[in-house]
């Protein structure tokens, strides 16, 4: 063996022993929050995360949908907080919480800490129907983003292969399942996809003539929106050409239909944009959660059993001041991330706690496609181009890195003028050789049902 | 089942049946100046590949080593020729072509011709060593450049988190197998994404202390180049910190180590940069092939024994007017697309067939990282800073698509004045959940050798 030069022992430079230990486990809106509000703490911070990079979830369908690339909406978790002297990075994939002792495990590595904040996110929940993940992938990290594109782009070129007429018309029939924002993106994204992007291109079939159906089972899309905002997305949804069915739950999923209360639909294409579940956190903690898997906490977000643990973000089960549960969305995590940064610099500093945890909404916004958008701001409210260039700059504006602002709007200016979509990329796990037949692989994460 | 609107007939605009029936095997650089080389004639053409895309192989081991994207150098086959008329893509595996029939076949889809081009490329060769194909992947596919990506980011993100020293030397020491020009591009890339960009987002480590080692079997560096020139990349690969270690074969790969001639060096990430074999066309033609599998070609670079089938690029061997073998390269493939474009043209048209096929060698380049690179040209050499930016600007010009070379060219200027790479993503097939530790699956491509 070659000897090499390799520095094993741990840089001294910036380990006290004395100082408090804070393990953070999820690097998403919220575990990121809180290592950036103790940056200048005098504490000894390790963020765990099982993915190397931080991802903006909120324009993960435009990866799916080919206008983004998978590095312009995630970002090292190093690169954001990895360079605070007091911050460790690891990546892990946590596998224990021993709560008794003190210290998180990931196999065979285990950090020791006096803080702990847990800060795992959501997954997809198929409502008690996992065998449905297998035919519908839901829409969380990079990676599912990336296997939808592949998905979507793959129908298409089968479909120009295919010589079944009743193949082409399967493969060409697009479902979301799900009328909130990420459905109703998704469904618009699609729809420009098909009718703008890809017509030219084809020559036995033509993908301006895809079906594409968004399937709610609540009365209408945008629950969370007013009404006349819902109508006003289903207009401009109907006007793309996307077929909405609401009021008509899913009954069925299975590799080439699907099946609801009033109708079944022959298809190979299914996302699912319906359900969340909380991370397994609750298991992990051993402690009491509700029926979507979060974690009930005190007005300060940490355990009432202990308060050296806090769970934030989509994982945590917290009500606003009118006692409607705080939402699983991004600025909900930011702002738990921030408290909780707060909170432990106060302890830390022997300070009085700050005072309890109050989530402050600030609107809820959805773009339908190009030019049209739907935003509402407390009694403010956008549509048309207006809504979707102000949807268009808040997303740019809260991307973290201006590379990746950069990027972003660069590719959104060039899609905008050329239709082009620059991540038409089918990256293939396997091509099925023997049959010469195309398919892919999906990742394969089990659901978390 | 509802109704659908899919046409399913292939529309009649472009079909003209009494057309001489053109198909291309492959949308590689040899393929794709085919295909727009017969744009205008009077054919019907059809473009079969297993991709959705065409690759810049050039710049690969940009994607291997975080700088650019996969969008970045590949771009959809259906976005450079998909929008001519006579032209239809189809993505599928060629599985067998009928010379009697004159029918190539891709499982249950088939498309007869008149002409066939066979431009299929070439693969990594193990030199007899298929086994090492497991521990030592190459890089020709934009797969094999995000597994190369992900293996690398990965080899430093477990060395932050082990404890044991001899891991951690063993994790942190990379090996790169074949000292052409990728294999010279790939150690100065790894060498700065080392000691450059990575070097303060690591507390545990020191990503500065890595071990890079180039090892090449022959006497030198870069035998395409003269010796003065490898000698000169020799040095810049010294002063980056690289080992390199010439006359020095392999002799054994397994998951921890590489064994050579002279020495043993224990190492969990292997790249394979050294031989190329041609795609398994003889085997499909059923014709005769050199060592390397390559398909002997008349001048016209058409069959002996069957003037209908042109083989072109990796795929075809062919003297130039010295007797020697036209190199496996980019220009070389684009050279005889176009050549047999014109050729096709002419039988088609009842003209007289154009004179022999003849190569002309445009130069050959290497850069080494940061403002030091190979050229020649000719009697023309550069090196150094001037080197290096001739070097880049010929690459940004001869990338497809403005999208692409704005984009390369934004990445490279930001990534030199930042040292930001913005692809550094771990995308995982799978995490290993089980034990906590981070791996991950090689692309299933089974080696070709």
């Amino acid at each position: 063996m070659v000897g090499g030069g390799v520095t094993s022992a741990p840089p001294a430079r910036d380990r006290h022993p004395g100082r408090p230990r804070v393990v953070v486990v999820g690097g998403g809106f919220g575990g990121i929050e809180v290592a950036k509000g103790l940056r200048r703490a005098d504490v000894d911070l390790t963020l765990v995360d099982r993915q190397n990079h931080h991802c903006f979830q909120p324009l993960l369908y435009q990866v799916a949908t080919a206008t983004l690339t998978s590095s312009d909406v995630a970002w090292p978790i190093r690169g954001i907080v990895g360079a605070q002297p007091n911050t460790t990075v690891q990546l892990a994939e946590v596998t224990a919480i021993d709560r008794t002792n003190r210290v998180v495990h990931a196999g065979p590595a285990s950090w020791p800490y006096d803080y702990l904040v847990v800060a795992t996110g959501a997954t997809h929940s198929y409502l008690g129907h996992s065998e449905w993940s297998r035919f519908a992938p839901g829409l969380k990290t990079i990676e599912d983003a990336a296997y939808i594109r592949r998905r979507l782009l793959l129908a298409f070129e089968r479909a120009e292969v295919a010589t079944d007429p009743d193949e082409q018309r399967r493969l060409m029939t697009f479902v979301i399942v799900g009328g909130g924002p990420t459905g109703v993106e998704l469904a618009g994204a699609i729809s420009e996809l098909a009718r703008h992007s890809l017509p030219l291109d084809f020559r036995r079939i033509d993908p301006q003539h895809a079906r594409i159906l968004l399937i709610e089972a609540g009365p209408r899309l945008l629950p969370a929106l007013p009404e006349h905002l819902s109508a006003y997305a289903a207009r401009v949804l109907a006007r793309k050409g996307v077929e909405v069915l609401t009021g008509d739950p899913v009954e069925a999923i299975d590799d080439d239909c699907v099946r609801t209360r009033d109708t079944v639909i022959g298809t190979d294409t299914v996302i699912w944009a319906a359900g969340v579940a909380a991370s397994p956190a609750a298991k992990w903690l051993a402690v009491p959660h509700d029926k979507s898997g979060r974690v009930e906490v005190m007005s300060d977000l940490s355990l009432a059993d202990d308060p050296a643990v806090f769970v934030i973000g989509d994982t945590a089960a917290v009500q606003d001041e009118n006692g409607d549960w705080v939402p699983g969305i991004a600025p909900a995590a930011k702002q738990m991330g921030e408290y909780v940064a707060d909170v432990i610099r106060a302890r830390v500093a022997g300070r009085p706690a700050p005072a309890p945890f109050r989530y402050r909404h600030q609107g809820d916004l959805a773009t339908i496609g190009r030019r049209s958008a739907v935003v509402k701001l407390g009694r403010f409210e956008l549509t048309g181009t207006i809504g979707w260039l102000f949807w268009g700059l808040v997303h740019v504006y809260f991307l973290i890195g201006n590379r990746n602002r950069l990027g972003v709007a660069f590719d959104w200016v060039w899609n905008y003028l050329t239709y082009q979509r620059r991540s038409r990329l089918i990256t293939l796990d396997r091509v099925q050789g023997s049959d010469g037949e195309m398919k892919v692989a999906a990742p394969s994460v089990p659901p978390n049902d």
